[in-house]
């Protein structure tokens, strides 16, 4: 991480970000648990059913899983885009190029921008070629405002989020609670997986899915796992 | 602290610790909490009783908390000590600066050094004058290794740190579980209120003080705001 601040690829604010996340992977006991498994199901599957999904690509997801977000990209034939709080366009290229390296034959960002509405940042611009038109945006490590401005242009977000209180977890469609170092190489495995399925099982597998419910499953894990931690301080 | 950063005060791998920290600030709900009153409580007597206290700082404490710093070492007549993990002379300058500019007269650190056993980082290096002859160390935002050597050679060691489950917290004689720009100035209000009491009174307020058992409430206290979280996701 240190490093992809030396080579432009994060802000200082994504170091913050980072430290964030590093403190909820702890109190998830820094494994995949079954919330995070199901909902990676559920992404899956509606991946496997998006007309037009998109990856939406910051500078923390290209210094951590670059290679993964190609792979993902490859097996489910979506686009890959940057979008970023913090733009410059010296950053676009440094991510661009890291994905790049990583295998990613297209990259969107810095083509033919469009802005989305009630965004003041600088992720409002996004490509037409990407962001603009898809129906399933998958994203991590992103801030509230965001995913909230996609889910009212009826895109379905998933996300990825260590915080399973973040308002982007909440905003979510489809909240992955786990490490993006875990839950990508394990999407890109379940989506191989259940690329067999035919439509009908895929719809019952996103129809079962409950995000809300899921989430409060992933609070009450951390939430007991701390429970036992003081009881074990204090010797009972 | 992105500006600290800047001014060489922080180097990237404290915004990080930042960001941990910032999540467990969350999980208390920002605020100083009872478990958080009791030690700040516990340390104020322990600092009025001690010989030769000494505040040890480091980046993030002279970011964040510089003029408070300089506020408790004049209310307790206590000594300031740079000591850093990512020591270099550029920094040690860069904070010193910050703290002379917020009124220290006096900043150990870069005077006469000698090492304490058993740290292999630069923050083995100690001045003479300070944490090497104190007999109680109030220290924030420290990495547990720190911590234990300090206590090792039978220190007292006051931590400000948000992670009430932290090999620092655990190891420390007395641990804040609390914003450190909180803490600090209630730390001094709480110095000159107990100023007035004698000596009995101070040392009763130490030995009724149960540090693992006071983490153990800060602990139970995030579950089950939590527990409470989860319920209110489904609507119980």
């Amino acid at each position: 991480m240190v490093e992809a601040l030396e080579n432009n690829i994060l802000v200082p604010q994504g170091l913050i970000a980072h430290g964030r996340g590093e403190c909820f992977d702890y109190l998830i006991g820094e494994k995949t648990q079954d919330f995070a498994e199901n909902a990676i199901n559920a992404a899956a599957a509606t991946l496997l059913l998006a007309k037009y999904p998109v990856i939406s690509v910051n500078g923390n997801m290209a210094a951590l899983v670059a290679k993964d977000i190609v792979e993902l990209s490859n097996e489910v034939n979506c686009k890959i885009e940057i979008n970023l709080f913090y733009r410059d366009e010296k950053r676009v290229k440094a991510i661009k190029k890291a994905l790049e390296n990583a295998g990613a034959k297209e990259v969107l960002g810095d083509d033919d921008l469009t802005t989305i509405p009630e965004l003041f940042s600088e992720r409002r611009k996004v490509s037409k070629n990407g962001i603009y038109i898809a129906d399933v945006v998958l994203l991590g490590l992103e801030d509230g405002d965001r995913t909230e401005a996609l889910v009212r242009l009826n895109k379905k977000v998933i996300a990825i989020d260590l915080n399973p209180l973040s308002r982007t977890s909440m905003t979510a469609s489809i909240t992955i609670v786990d490490n993006i170092t875990r839950a990508l190489p394990l999407l890109v495995k379940k989506v191989k997986e259940l690329r067999s399925k035919d439509r009908i099982e895929l719809v019952e597998i996103v129809k079962n899915f409950d995000n809300k419910r899921n989430l409060a499953e992933a609070i009450k894990f951390i939430s007991r796992r701390l429970e036992a931690l003081s009881e074990d301080l204090i010797g009972h």
